[in-house]
């Protein structure tokens, strides 16, 4: 059997997921690649720190050089996380001739490009299957098995916390801050929630798919995001009796040859699979011209999931491990994005306002007037001061919408703009 | 841009989709794949047949040795079906170094490790992404992405049909009989459906699928399969009642290093993802000791779909076009198959009895005797001369069920066992 050494950078959640993995499916693993792998060296910020698990202190090392400067470590598994230092000793892995994998989204989605490019000139490979949605092999399914395809749409689940939260709220009448809670004390919700509930992480990783998707540079800066802090109880209640079910969503579309990048919370009708896709589990949904709807769910995180991603593409290298083997081409093009006020969606709006004659009356002239047809809409009985009034519009123009609720809100009955929720039919 | 020739055997549905994909699809093919590819050839039974595509008839041919016999051309695409003349022609293929992409779930579940060992020995690449769910990259799935895993169990929707009869019966209330014929009208059942109904067509495809995750060599005799013109209206509707759908399981698990080979109607919890798999979509459910739980949900039939997958095969070939680069390691353990009185699974038993007192006692006591322990049961008001109870098991051993029932058949009250279906909790 051939050997191979390899390296890790970090020994966190992941880093111990890959251990173990590498341990307990040592033989399978071996079969599988056609090499037996050992790990050289482990990068940790604190040597004497206590794990959970039982590694050697030899491998244990707090000297990054200690590893490029090993010619026999032929894959350096970076599992650490972070923008810096992580780019910084990617890139010199890929200086010194040594394959990489990686599970970290941020440093995928910023900065990508260079890191390929260089991997590229040294005739080596990066993987990074894990960086995106754990365990699903949705890397791997846009850049090997739907290359026959013009995909035309990704729609994914692809923040655990987000949906764990929702789930929470849908299904068990939680509030946002008592499943917030919830999510907190099982691990899900980190205790400065911040990047989970406002979307960023689900940027990062949506910037990498549309990248992949749709084989263009896409920055993280050009994807719109909102997160889920405004979802009340009562939205979600209005959702259902409408047949739909709130998702935090990262969406990428092509439209007339323009993307339209997008992370918010969305109405999704109720028999939609992605709407069924409960506590922390993620999924994705990619509309292609040849293969038609297609959705991956699995695990979006966890020691093991993310660590099975890891580990698969630490094999996918060893089997491909002929030099000059990354064919991927990453000669990307630069698709515009479509500008907020032209994405195109249904909306529900929920509106406070006083419960005189003729208010819905004036809503509808005004939404008439900015080309935003109503579908549908619900009226609910007085509670205190104000009676709320649910609308439902056919697809417009988010410009419509926007400035139809500019001129509602100046209207002496309406007392506020209470929610507005974008709504995806994805033609299923 | 570099050229490379290649063939089809066939220009049915996946050959006609593999010719507009291609078509298409031709630029950013040819950006992914690195080649321009050309179809030099193809082989078809009749070549002034009516098509409804536009091919070159200088094209088309009906002598496979124009094929064989011409050099430069490097992959050949079978898309026949059918075990002969398909094998014949694959083989031939190998033989003479072109490299193969397939569709033929028969070829490759009856005469797979013959035509790989082959193809070892050749040195030549053996794709069959599409032999199994049409779109869904779940070959792919189980041979790249999920290499870190010990695979514990699948459990498919894999066939269109089925799946397209019992939605209908089960959301619309048709008999099967109204359900198949429907399915007929829409081209979704052949004019003789059996295999498709008794569900050898599944059979085909689980062979296929067992013996990539669990690494043996999966005999299709060795595969229970029992169809579903046994399901009736009373039973999808007692399923309801206790919160269960009926699918068309496709279901390999290992148990204590055996393998439990089956294809039969199964009620699955109404929660279940594979649950609201509905219409003639397909989805395979995995289990892998890392990555948990993972589906993959899309089209398993159709001509762009299954093109999808043939098309991302040939690239996949051209992408990985160094010789001897068939690094699937082929050398299959030969597991022990579970034989049928020990599946071990919950049941529902629907069996028609005389209205007097005194009888589920009888029939209770038998299953007792027997080890199987009763979870809940339902009796129904007469309509007849008969009542039927409905009975759910807890787990356990089908011999011990098969005994019971034995027995109760023979008790005077009991008219008829009109149904036992099994019941999947996944463990969900």
């Amino acid at each position: 059997m051939k050997k191979v050494r390899i390296a890790l950078l970090g020994l966190g959640n992941v880093g111990k997921g890959v251990w173990n993995i590498l341990n307990s499916n040592r033989e399978a693993i071996m079969k599988r690649s056609g090499y037996d792998i050992e790990i050289a060296k482990i990068l940790v910020r604190d040597i004497n720190k206590k794990r959970t698990i039982d590694v050697p202190e030899e491998l244990l090392t707090t000297n990054a050089d200690e590893i490029f400067n090993d010619d026999s470590v032929k894959i350096v598994v970076e599992v650490m996380g972070g923008i810096e230092p992580a780019k910084d000793y990617v890139l010199n892995a890929i200086r010194r001739k040594m394959h990489v994998v990686t599970a970290n989204k941020m440093l995928i989605a910023t900065n990508g490009q260079q890191i390929f490019k260089e991997a590229e000139k040294n005739e080596v490979v990066v993987n990074f299957e894990a960086s995106v949605a754990g365990g699903i092999p949705i890397i791997n399914g846009i850049n090997e098995s739907l290359t026959a395809n013009k995909i035309q749409e990704v729609v994914g689940i692809i923040n655990g916390t987000t949906n764990y939260i929702l789930t929470k709220m849908t299904l068990e009448n939680m509030s946002f801050e008592e499943a917030l809670k919830e999510a907190q004390k099982k691990g899900y919700a980190e205790a400065d929630p911040t990047s989970d509930v406002e979307g960023y992480d689900a940027v990062y990783k949506l910037a990498i798919l549309s990248t992949l998707a749709f084989e263009t540079e896409v920055d993280v800066n050009d994807i719109y995001a909102e997160g889920i802090t405004k979802i009340k109880a009562i939205d979600i209640e209005y959702g259902k009796e409408l047949g739909y079910v709130i998702k935090l969503l990262a969406i990428v579309k092509e439209v007339k040859g323009k993307l339209e990048l997008r992370v918010h919370p969305t109405m999704l009708p109720a028999i939609h699979p992605l709407a069924n896709v409960n506590d922390s589990f993620n999924a994705i949904f990619i509309k292609g011209d040849a293969v038609g709807d297609l959705m991956l769910y699995g695990r979006g995180a966890g020691e093991l999931p993310t660590g099975s991603a890891v580990v698969g593409d630490i094999i996918s290298v060893l089997r491909n491990d002929t030099e000059g083997s990354n064919v991927l081409i990453r000669n990307y093009a630069d698709k515009e994005v479509v500008p907020v006020e032209s994405f195109k969606s249904q909306y529900y709006l929920r509106i406070s306002v006083k419960d005189l004659p003729g208010v819905l009356g004036k809503i509808a002239t005004i939404l008439g007037k900015n080309e935003v047809s109503i579908l549908s809409f619900i009226q609910k009985p007085k509670k205190g001061e104000f009676v709320y009034i649910v609308i439902v519009t056919h697809e417009t123009f988010e410009g419509n919408v926007n400035k139809s609720l500019e001129n509602i809100k100046k209207l002496e009955e309406v007392n506020k703009i209470e929610n507005v929720i974008r709504i995806e039919n994805l033609d299923y």
